[in-house]
């Protein structure tokens, strides 16, 4: 699992190997099977996440039952909620395992700590922080101006990966759309080849 | 418009006179008439703008005309294109008042040497980040979770000055639903009270 971080950050961050050992005396690794809950609603979030391995979902449930997924987070890629995790307040955000994974955990105090003591470190999470907002910033603009197929073909080409990974209704709950609606489109794209 | 991001800024941040001084030294106060244009999609956004009175846009414009706002900016909040006006690259939104507004702008580079020099400020710039990022989260959530009813009571609830204030075609395009969805929604609730 750390070594996985290890090529990652590697290749992102202008990183010493002593950056690296520090990195990795503040880890923590973590497996969950399928399904297995790494965050319930209402916990407070403990952990910056990276997926080593496997594919996670953060969503929210809402008083019906209903799932509404807020990010899929495959390899190489974070989650975690940043308002639970900044200010030590319940979450709102569920975290749990679609496929076996694997993780790297760090707490707030440590990961503060080497942020603070690594420069090449800072440099990377302010990057990651630009690009975390405009993917934010897209992903609002596609939900109010495309329909259910644009949002679905946007989809399918920014995260070729997660579309073939991810169950169908999951990709519906993503996206905003019913899943009557989602198979329609598919049925329709796969007849128009 | 300085006068009025400073009693504002005070009471956010703990700043020094000394500070806002330095933070005056380097602003740009500008006037803007209801329609007038800060940025045209396709230039470079190169300032963060704070704005002291009136109403400020921020949207995106597809291929057949329609707009689709990211963003309204009322008294005491900031708006710009964070990926232009950090990378120098042509902007895909739109900046315009829909009232006579009052602006103050920062450019980046002085921007970013106020936030050095200045440990408050980037202080506050960090808390309006986090809550910024929360925000989007929430209309992420929202936009993909809520009905069209839902969407608008949220709306009015969350920002019940600028509810009032803009168009009602506006604030269907912040939503991403019809005008004629937005107009029967006010219709049944004018008509339920």
């Amino acid at each position: 699992m750390f070594p996985e971080f290890a090529t990652y950050i590697k290749a992102q961050a202008n990183l010493s190997d002593h950056d690296i050992e520090l990195i990795h005396s503040k880890a923590i690794e973590k497996k969950l099977r399928r399904k297995e809950f790494l965050l319930h609603q209402g916990e407070v979030c403990r952990y910056k996440i990276f997926i080593s391995k496997g594919l996670i979902r953060t969503y929210a449930t809402r008083e019906q039952g209903s799932e509404h997924i807020l990010r899929f987070s495959a390899e190489n890629s974070w989650t975690t909620d940043p308002e639970s995790f900044e200010f030590d307040t319940p979450s709102s955000l569920n975290i749990d395992a679609i496929e076996h994974s694997e993780l790297v955990l760090w707490t707030k105090d440590d990961l503060r700590y080497l942020i603070t003591n690594i420069p090449g470190l800072k440099t990377y999470f302010d990057k990651l922080m630009t690009s975390s907002g405009s993917l934010f910033r897209q992903r609002i603009l596609s939900n109010i101006s495309s329909t259910a197929e644009e949002k679905y073909e946007d989809f399918v080409k920014n995260y070729p990966e997660i579309s073939a990974r991810a169950p169908l209704h999951m990709v519906a709950s993503y996206l905003g759309v019913t899943r009557k609606t989602l198979t329609r489109i598919r049925h329709a794209q796969v007849k128009g080849k």
